[in-house]
C-alpha cells in the first residue's frame, strides 16, 4: 500500500458523521408525506434506528435532536438509552417554525413578546444540552418575509442581533452556537439569514463561541460551495456541515447523489485545510430526508457517500498538486485532482471496515440483518414520528 | 379620453379571471400550514368565499375545482350553489399527488395497475365536468424521480403517452385537456413533464383538444416566460395560465408581487397576439396560496394585479411600437413599451368599476363589508379545508 | 403639492449619479463589438459625451475613469477639460484584466513579481487620483480560476489580503478603496471575490477607508439584492453602486430595463435607511454598456430610470408603512409600497427639471440638439475607444 | 474480462468524436483573449493540430469548420490536406454573428435584405459541404433582442421559419440541418431559439432532414439535460451534441470538468437508448474554448473525458437496473448506476488504446512528442487564428 493510502486509512479511521434524528421519522413535501411500515414513533426508537446506521458503518456515533420534535420527560434517560445503543447525543436544534406565534417571525418578530417566547425556547434547548452532554446549539432561523414592504429588513436584523445576543449569553463555556443560513424557504421574498455573509456577521458580533453552519442545500444556483468552506475556515468560523443533495431547491436528497464531484471538492478543501481531524471544530452532520425510500438504508448510503468523497480527497497527491499550481500548469493541476477523483475507493473503504471488524458492505449487511422487517412487524400502533409530531 | 383608453376600457370589460377553490382553504409549506379563523370547511364555503372576490372585482366569475379535495355527493347541487352565488364552475383539476399508490408515479408508474387507477380517476373527473358544465380537464402531472437511475426516463414518457391517450379518449367533443408542466417539485431529479416542450409534444400527439397550461411559477431561473407565451400562441396551443409569483421555486405568491414588469410583459404578448378576447381559447386562471395573509383579500389583490398589468398592456401605442421596431430604433421601441408601463392605470380601472356599479377599490370595499368578521365568527367547528383534506 | 411630493422634490434635487467613461466607447460581447459613427476616440471626447448626459439630465456631474483605458499624458489638463465641460472626475478604476501577465491572476497570482506589477499599477492609479482630485479608488478584481484544483483557493485569499493591504497603504487620508465583487466572469470556476461576504471580510481587515461596491449585475440567480444593500448599510460599508440590468449573466443592460421593480426596491432601502443624502458615503454609479444602441441616449435613459425609481421610493408613505408593518398587516404593508410604485412620477421629474431650467424630457432634448449628428460627422479617422483600447 | 467489459470495449472501439476547428485558434472572454506561441494561423494549421488529437486518442477523426472563419480559396485542397492528415471534414457551421449587418438579427431581421444576406451565406456553406464531403449544416442562430419591446417576438419567429425553409431547400438529399438552441448570449432579453422546444418545432416544420443540436452549455440553471436527450431521441431528432462544461453561463470549459457525473448521466441515456452506435444519427462534437490553457492538450483532455463517461455508461448492469426499476427499489436502482460511475475505467481505456497500438496515456504521449515546442518555434509571423479572424 502506498503512503498516501496508508495515511488515508488512518484519517478515515478518525472520521465521524452525525445523524439527524428527524431522518428516522417521516418527512416529505408540502404535497405529500409518504409513510412506511416500521417508522420510529418516538425519540427512543429514532435513536435505535440511528444506532443501526452506526452499527454497520462504524462512523456515525452521534445523533442530533430537534426540540420540540424530540421532547421527552427525562433527557438523562434518553442519553442513557443512546449510550446503551453505542451512540451519543450531538447537536440540539431549536426548531422555530411550527408555532402559530411565529407566522411572521420568531427571533426577528416585531412583537417583543414573540421574540421573548422564541428566546426562551432556547433556554429549554440549553437545558437539554446540559442533560444530554450536547455542546452544540444549532440555530436555523426560518424567519423571513414573503412580500416587499411586508416588514422592515433592517429592523429585523437589529432585532435578530439582540435576540441572538440573549441566547448566546445562555451558553456554558464549553458550548457553541451553530448559526445556519438558508437561501429561501419557508419564506420567499427575503430570508433573514439568507447567506454565509449574514450568518458570519452575526457570529462575529456574538463572540468566539458562535460559528456558521453550512447546509449544502441552502445556496443560490451556481454557488461555489467549496469557496465558502474556504472562507469560513479562513475566518475560523466553520462550525458544522449539514450535508444533503440538491438539484433545485432545498431538496434534501441523499448526500452525494446529485453531484458527487461537488462533495469531493468540498472534502478536498476540508482535507487541504486540515479540517478533517477531530478537534478541528467542524462537525460533519447529515441533514436530509427520505420521502420515497426506506430511511435507515438511505442514511447508510449518505454516510457511505461522505466516506467515499473523503477517501478520494485524501488520495490527492498534494505535493504534485502544489507543484502544478505553483508552476501555472492549469491542466496538470486539474489532472492531479481528477486522478484522485477517478480512483475507485471502494476497496480502500472495504479494508477500513475489515480492520474494524465490520462487514465490507454496510448497505447489504443491514439489508440482511432483518432489522427492517422486525420494526415493520413490531412497531404497530402509535403515531409515526414526522415533521408535524 | 383617448381612443387607446376607450379601447382599453372595452377590452377590460370583457376580461375574466378564474379562481382556484384551494386558495380558500389552508395551504403552506412543508414546514408549517398557518390556519386562520373563518377558513372554508367544504367546497360550498369555498365557493361562497370565491363569490366575494367576484362580487367586489366583477371579473372573477368562475371557480376551478380539485378532485378529490372538492369531492361532494351531488355536483348538480354544488353547481346550483355556485349559480346562486353568481359564479360558475371552471376547470376540473385531477389531483394525482396524495394517494399512497402514487409514491413512484401515477400516469407514468411502472405498474399498470397503478396507472389504471390514475386513469380511472380522470373518468371520475370527467363525470364531475358533465355534472357541473365544466369544459376544461386540467392535468398537472406531479410524477417524477428523485435519483438518477431510479426509473427509466424514456419508458416513463412512453407510459405517460399511453395514459394520456386513454384519458383524452374520455373527453366529450366540447371538452379540452389542459396539460401543465413544472420544472421541479414534488420530485427533484427529473419531473416527467418539466417544460413546455414536453407538454406540447404530448398535446400534439393527442389531438386538437389538448393544450398547454403555463404556470408562471414553474420555470427554471431566468426563463423568459413571455417568449413561451408567444411560442404556444404561435402553435395554437396555449390553453390556460396559472398565475402566481415566484422569486425562487414554485412560491405561489400573490400574482404580480414578485415581478410586476414580467406580468406586464406577458399581458403585452397576450394583447399583441390578440389572445385577450373571449373566445381566444386562453383561460386566465389564478393558482396561488396565502400562507401568511388572509385568503379573500389576497385573491382580490391578485385579481387587481392582473387587471393592472392588462390595462397597461392595452395602453401600449402599438402603431408607434411597430414603427420603432421596423426602423431598428432599439431605445425608441423600448420607450414605447415603458411609457405604457409607467402609466398609473388605477384611475382607468376605477372608471371601469364605476361603470359596472362596483366600488372603485375592491380591496377596501371587501374589508368594510364585514364578511371576514362574519365567517370568523360563524365558521366554528368542523375541519378547515386544506391540502390534506 | 403634498408634503411627500415636496420632500421628494427636495431630495431629488440633491441626487447625483456618476457616469463611467467606458460607456462612451465601444463595447460588446465576446462574439462581436458593434461600432457606431461618432464614438469617442480618447478620454477627452468621452468626457465631452458624458457632459451631454449631464447637460440634459442635470444629475450626472461626475465621470469615472479606467486606467489604462483612459491613460493621458497630463491629468491636470484632463481634469481642467472636465471642469470646462461642467463635470468632474469621479472614481478611478484600476483595470486588471488585459495584461498578458494576468492570465492566471493579478493581485492573487502565485508569482510575487506579477502581484507586484498589479500592486504597482495601483500606485499609478493613486497618482491619477491626486492629479484629478478623485477620492475613490475602485478595485474590481477579475481574478479567478476555471478548473477545480487549478490553484489553491485559500492561498489566493491570503495573497489577495496581502496585496490589498499594500494598496490600501497608498491611500491618502481622504481617499477610499471601493472593493467590488462578482459572481463569475472572466473566470468560470471560482472568482476570488465572488460575493459581498468576501468583499466585506477584506474591507473589515483593511480598515475604515475600505468599502464594498455593489454591482447590480454581479449576483447569483434569485439573489435578493436589496437585502445586501441593507446588510452593507448596517455594517457601514456600502461605498458605491454599479448600476445596470441583467436577466442572465453580467448583461450590462440599461439600468432598470430588466426589472424596474427591483431598482425601486433597492432605492427604497436606500431612502429608508437615509443613504440617499449627499454625505451618506454611497456613490451612485452607472456601469453598463450599449452594444446595439447609441451610447449617449442610452446613458440618458439609464440616468432617468434611476431618477424614476428614486422618486417612487421617496413617495412611499413611511408612516403608514411602519404602522402596517408593526401591526403585522402583510397585505397592507405591501400595498403601501406598491402604491408608491404604481404612481406615475414622470410629472414630478418634469417639474424637477423645469425648476432647474432643463427640458422636461432629456432624451428628446438631446435627440433634437444635433450633437449626435455633429460627432458622427466630425469624428472621422483615428481609432474609436473600446475595451481593447 | 466480464461480458460487460468486453461489450464495452467493442462499443468504445466504434465511438468517434468530432473536433471544432475554432478550438485550435485563440478565444476568450469579452475582457481578454490570451494568445499562446504556436497557435494555428489558418485552417490548414488548425487541421494539423486537430490531427494531433486524433493521432493520440484515436477517436477524433473529423473536424468541423466555421464559415467565414475557415474561408479558403480551394476547399478540395483543404479536404485533401485533411485526408493526408488522417482526418475528415465534419459539420459546416454558418457563423451569423460577426457581420455589422446582423446587429439586430440575421435570419430574423426585420429587413428582408438582411435576411437574404444571411440566407445566401448558407448557400456558400452548402457549397463548402459539397466540396468537402460534409453532410451536416450546423446553424446556431445568435439572433435575439436585449430589451422588451425592441422587436416583435412573434414576427421574428415567423421570419425565422421562412428563412430556415429557404435554407432547408438548399440541402442535398444526404445532407442534414442541425439546428442549435441557446439560453442566452449574445443577446440578453430574448434569444430567438432559446430552448430545445423552439428548435424542435422549427425542425418538425422543416422536415426529416432537420434535427436539433444540444450544446451542454446552453441551458438555464438546474436544467436536467439528460431528460432533453431522452425527449429528442424519442422524437427522433437528436442530431448532435456540442459538448463542453459550464458552471454559470456558456463557459465553454473542458468537457466533463465542471460536472463529470452529468456527462455520465447523458452518456447513460445515449447508451440506454441505443444511440451510441455509428448510424444512430447522433454526431458527438466538442465545442469548447481554452482561454488559459494550451489548446491541443485541452482537446485531448476533453476527448478523454467523453471516453471515460462513455465507458462508465457502458458498464452499467442494465439487467439489474431494469429489475430494480421495475420493482420500485429506489435505492437499489440508483446503486446500480452509481456502481458503474464509481468504477475506475482508466484501465479499460488503456486496454482499448493498446489494442489500437496507441499510447495508453494520450495526454502524456502528446506532451512527450515535441509537437507543441515545434509549432511554437515554427509558427512565427502571420496572425494567429481567433474569433476575430
Amino acid at each position: 500500500m502506498t503512503d498516501l493510502r496508508t495515511a488515508a486509512l488512518d484519517a478515515l479511521a478518525t472520521q465521524t458523521i452525525e445523524l439527524p434524528s428527524w431522518a428516522f421519522g417521516n418527512s416529505g413535501t408540502r404535497f405529500k408525506v409518504f409513510g412506511r411500515p416500521g417508522v420510529a414513533r418516538d425519540p427512543y426508537e429514532k435513536l435505535e434506528d440511528a444506532a443501526q446506521v452506526h452499527r454497520y458503518t462504524g462512523v456515525a456515533p452521534r445523533v442530533s435532536l430537534h426540540i420540540p420534535w424530540d421532547l421527552v420527560d427525562d433527557y438523562g434517560k434518553l442519553a442513557a438509552h443512546a449510550a446503551d445503543l453505542g451512540v451519543g447525543i450531538g447537536a440540539i436544534n431549536s426548531n422555530l417554525f411550527q408555532d402559530d406565534a411565529y407566522r411572521l417571525g420568531s427571533l426577528t418578530h416585531a412583537d417583543p413578546a414573540v421574540r421573548r417566547r422564541a428566546i426562551d425556547h432556547h433556554a429549554q434547548c440549553v437545558e437539554v444540552m446540559h442533560a444530554t452532554g450536547s455542546t452544540d446549539l444549532k440555530v436555523w432561523l426560518p424567519d423571513g418575509t414573503n412580500y416587499p414592504g411586508q416588514d422592515d429588513l433592517r429592523a429585523r436584523q437589529d432585532r435578530l442581533a439582540d435576540s441572538l445576543q440573549r441566547i448566546y449569553a445562555m451558553l456554558g463555556p464549553d458550548m457553541r452556537m451553530l448559526l445556519e443560513y438558508k437561501f429561501f424557504e419557508p419564506y420567499f421574498y427575503a430570508m433573514d439569514i439568507p447567506d454565509w455573509g449574514t450568518s458570519l456577521l452575526h457570529c462575529l458580533a456574538l463572540g468566539d463561541q458562535a460559528t456558521v453552519v453550512l447546509d449544502t442545500g441552502h445556496h443560490a444556483p451556481g454557488t461555489n460551495i467549496e469557496f465558502i468552506v474556504v472562507q469560513l475556515l479562513r475566518a475560523g468560523r466553520l462550525g458544522a456541515f449539514d450535508f444533503n443533495s440538491r438539484n433545485y431547491a432545498d431538496d434534501d436528497l441523499i448526500v452525494g447523489s446529485a453531484d458527487p464531484f461537488q462533495l469531493f471538492r468540498i472534502m478536498n478543501e476540508i482535507v487541504g485545510n486540515d479540517a478533517l481531524r477531530p478537534g478541528s471544530g467542524v462537525n460533519f452532520m447529515l441533514d436530509q430526508c427520505h420521502n420515497i425510500e426506506p430511511k435507515i438504508p438511505g442514511q447508510i448510503r449518505s454516510v457511505m457517500n461522505v466516506q467515499e468523497a473523503t477517501a478520494k480527497a485524501l488520495l490527492i497527491d498534494r505535493t504534485a498538486l502544489a507543484e502544478a499550481q505553483q508552476s501555472g500548469d492549469v491542466l496538470g493541476a486539474n489532472a492531479v485532482l481528477m486522478d484522485a477523483y477517478g480512483t475507485d475507493v471502494r476497496p480502500l473503504l472495504a479494508l477500513l471496515r475489515e480492520q474494524r471488524g465490520l462487514d465490507t458492505d454496510p448497505y447489504a449487511a443491514y439489508a440482511r440483518s432483518g432489522y427492517q422487517e422486525r420494526i415493520a412487524r413490531e412497531r404497530v400502533g402509535g403515531q409515526q414520528a414526522g415533521w408535524g409530531a
